[in-house]
C-alpha cells in the first residue's frame, strides 16, 4: 500500500517530524535524526546564523531524505515573524517555515492573533507555512483559509511531556481540516505519538523527547516504530471501546 | 542488546503475547499470529477438545516458535480449574497455563480467592502457571510466594479496548514483582500496549483487538512494532513529565 | 470570611452562573434558577425579542438578586456580534454582555479572531464584555488587554458534559489572569463545578446539565453547593497528590 | 424525600465518613468533625490503648451523633486482625469494626485473602465488618456472602489524594453490590468525593485530605457539602456525556 503524506509540493514517507533543539551535541542529534527516519526537521534560525563555527549545525543535517524546516522560535508578534522569515529562507534557501509565535516566556503558548496575521502575510509572500497553535478547531479552519500547508496543533504545552491532553480537540480539528495536521508539543513518549496516529493525525514532531533521553538514538528509533504502528493501526481500524466485558475465549462449558 | 524475557524455563524475544478466540476463521487467525510475531498464544480447552473437526485450531498453530498457553476461561472456582488444567495438559501436552477463574458472567472479573488457591495446587502439581487477576499488588505478591511463573494483571475490563486504567496499581506491581509482569485485557490499541511496555511491564497479551479489527494482519504487525517501540522506550529511560513549558529551540534573541 | 467576586462594577456572592436554555418551560426553569441562588443568568436575545408573547421569559428572571448577561449565540463573525450586542443592550437595558462567536454549527467552539476584534469595538461602545472562548491562554491575555471584564475559557465542547478536559490549559489562563475567570461549557456534574473551583476559578457557568436534568430544581440546588464547597476548598487550601502512600491511623504497633 | 443510609442497624443521615488520624492535635480534630457532621468516625486501637494520657482521643468522640468505628490499621494477616479487633470491641465498646489488613508497609495496599478470612471469622463472632479492600468487584461478592455490613474499596492509594483512579471498577461493584459501598482511601479533593457520590457510592470516607489541610474546619465543612451535592445529584440524575456539542441558546437566527 502507498501511503505516503503530502504537503505542499513535497511526498514523505515518514509522519515522524523531529527538531534539533537540546541534543547534547551535533554528532549526537545527527544520529538520532537518522534512526528517526524523520524528513522533515525544525532548526531555530539563530543555529545556524553564526559565521564561522567549527561544527555548523547544518553540516550534519545535510542528507539527501531531510529537508529543512525553519522555525521561527523566540518571536512574539506578526511582523517579528515575517522579517524571522525572510533571514531563514535567505540563510536556509528553502521557502518551508514552522510557524511559532510565542510572547509568554514562561508556558511559550502561541499567540493566536498574531500567527493568523503572520500565515496571511507569508503565504503571500510565497512561503510554505507550518503553524503552531493551540488546539483550536475554529483558528486551524482559518488558518487553512489563508493558505497554510498543515496545521500544527499542540498536545500539550512544549517540553511537557504530558502527551495528547488535547485530544477531544484534535479528533474536531481531524475531523474537519482539508490540510495535513501534524501533533506538535508534549509528545513524551512512543505511545503518545502512536495515539496521536491512531487519532488519524497526519504526523507528529518530536523533540525534546528524543533530544533529552538518555539515548536519543535508541528512542528515536522507537518513536519511529510507534508512529508507523500507530498509522497501521489507524489504516486497519482499531476496536470501539465497550463499556461491557466480552470474553476473547469460548467460556468452558463442558463443565457444566 | 540481549533483551529477552524468561518464563520458567522458556526465553522469548517476543513481548507480545496473544490470544485465538474471535478470530473469522483459523486461516485468518494463523496469518495474524504470525504477523504478530507472538511466541506464546492462549487457546481455550474448548476449542482443542472436539475430536474429528475438519478444520482443526491446532494444525494451524502448528510452527516451531510458537508455544501454546492452554487457558482455563470458563471456569468459576478452584476445583473447576484444576480439573480443567488437568485435560487441558492432557490434550495439549504442555504443562503451561493461564488460570483465568471469572464466576461473574458479566464482566468476567477474576476470582482472587479462587486463583490463589488454584495456582498453589496447580504449582504443586507442576503446572507453570500464569494467573490471570485483578491489579492487586498484594494478591501478586501472594500468588508470586505460591511458586507462579509469572501474574497477570488486567488494564481494564476483558474487551472493553479501554486501555491502562489500573496503571497506577500496575506501577506499583512492577516495583515490587520477582516474577515477569504481563498485562492482560483492556489493551484496545498500539499505543496501549506501548504505554503498558514504557511503564515496564515485560509483555502484554493482546487477543480481541487483534481479532474483532477489520484487518487483523496489519493491526497484529502493528501491536508487534508498539510492543517493541515501548520496550525500546522502556530501556533507553523515557522522559519525565514537566509542568512548565521549555522550549526545544533556542528563543531567536537576535531579534532583541 | 468576605468572599465575594466583583466583576465590573457588580459583586456577586454566588459563583454559580447559570443559562436559560433547553428548561422544559418557562416555569420550571424559574425555579431552578432560584434553587441554583445564580445572580448572573446569560440569556439568548432571541428568546426575548418576540413581542406579545404571552409567557415572557424575562418575566421568570424578574427578581432583584438576578443580573441578567445578554449573549450572542449564533453570531459568525465580529460584525454580526456587535449588532447583535446593541439589539441586546436595547431590550434588555443592560451593557452587560457574553460574547459568543462560533461560526461552526456542529461543534459551536469559539472563534478567537473575531471575538478579539468585537470584544475591542465592544469595550470601546461602553459594553461589559464576558467573552466565551477556548482555553487558550494567550488569548485570555489579549481579551484582557483590549478591556473585557472576565473570560470565559472552555472546560470541553458545549453541551458534552464532559467536564474539565482543559484543566491543564485552565491552570495557566487562572495563573496569569488579571481579570475573573469563569468556565464556561462542558460542566457536566457538580463534581465538575466543584473541580473548577477547586481549580482557582472565579466561578463557572452552567446550563444544559441543570436544564436536561430530569429534576433541574435538586441538580440546580447540587450545583450551588458543589460551588460553593469547591471554592471553600480552593480558599483552605487542597491536598497535594503524593505518590506513595501514608497512613491516616498509626500502625498497630502493639502486635510487634 | 427520606434519603438515609442504612448499615447493619445503624441508620445515618451524612454520608461523609472521617478519620482521626493526622491531625494537628485533637481539639482541632473535634472541631473538623464536628463541622464535617460526620455520624461514623473511624479511630486506630492504638491511639485509645494508652491509660493514664490526659488528653485522651476518645474524650474529643464523645458526641451523641458521632459512632466510632475501631480500625485494625497495621495487622498484617487475619490472625493479627482478629486479635486486634477484639481489643477494640473491649476498649470502645462496640462491636463496629472496619477491618484492614496491609502487609505492604510502603503502599498499604490491603490484603484480598487475609481480608476475606478474618471477614468471616468476625462475622461469626458478632461483629459489624467493613472491610477496606481493593476496588475488586469479585472479592466485594465474597464478602458480601461472607456477611460484611458493607464493602470499602480503594478510589486510589491510601494519602495519595488521586482520587478515583478505579472508577471503571467503581461502577461494577456498585452496580452488582447488595450491601452499602462506602469509596475509601485516595479521596483528596470535595470534588473528588462529589464524585464518588454521583457514581453512586453509598458513602466516602475522608481522613488524609481533611487532616492534613492548613484549614481543617473549613475543608470538613466543604467535604460535607460536596457529599450532599454529589448524593443530590446523583438522585437527581445526571446529564449523560455527549460527544457533539449542542448549544444551550437558541442560534440567533434574526441575522439570517
Amino acid at each position: 500500500m502507498n501511503d505516503t503524506l503530502k504537503i505542499a509540493d513535497k511526498v514523505f514517507t515518514s509522519r515522524l517530524f523531529t527538531g534539533t533543539g537540546k541534543f547534547g551535541n551535533h554528532q549526537l542529534m545527527e544520529d538520532a535524526l537518522l534512526a528517526s527516519g524523520s524528513e522533515l526537521v525544525t532548526v531555530a534560525l539563530r543555529r545556524v546564523s553564526i559565521d564561522g563555527e567549527d561544527d555548523d549545525i547544518l553540516r550534519h543535517l545535510h542528507h539527501p531524505h531531510i529537508h529543512l524546516l525553519p522555525n521561527t522560535s523566540g518571536v512574539r508578534n506578526a511582523d517579528e515573524a515575517v522579517f524571522a522569515a525572510k533571514l531563514a529562507r535567505e540563510a536556509l534557501q528553502t521557502n518551508w517555515l514552522k510557524l511559532e509565535i510565542h510572547p509568554d516566556p514562561k508556558y511559550l503558548m502561541p499567540d493566536p492573533i498574531e500567527t493568523l496575521k503572520a500565515a496571511e502575510r507569508l503565504v503571500k509572500e510565497g512561503f510554505v507555512v507550518l503553524p503552531y497553535i493551540h488546539a483550536d478547531p475554529v483558528l486551524c479552519k482559518r488558518l487553512e483559509e489563508v493558505g497554510v500547508a498543515a496545521v500544527m496543533p499542540l498536545g500539550s504545552p512544549i517540553g511537557s511531556n504530558m502527551g495528547l491532553k488535547t485530544l477531544e480537540f484534535l479528533h474536531i480539528i481531524i475531523e474537519q481540516s482539508n490540510v495535513p495536521v501534524v501533533v506538535d508539543a508534549g509528545i513524551g513518549t512512543p505511545s503518545h505519538a502512536a495515539a496521536a496516529m491512531e487519532a488519524g493525525a497526519d504526523a507528529v514532531l518530536v523533540n525534546t523527547a528524543i533530544a533529552v533521553s538518555g539515548d536519543p538514538v535508541r528512542i528515536a528509533t522507537a518513536f519511529r516504530m510507534a508512529v508507523e504502528a500507530g498509522r497501521m493501526a489507524y489504516n486497519a481500524g482499531t476496536a470501539a471501546i465497550r463499556t461491557q466485558a466480552e470474553s476473547s475465549s469460548p467460556l468452558t462449558d463442558f463443565l457444566n
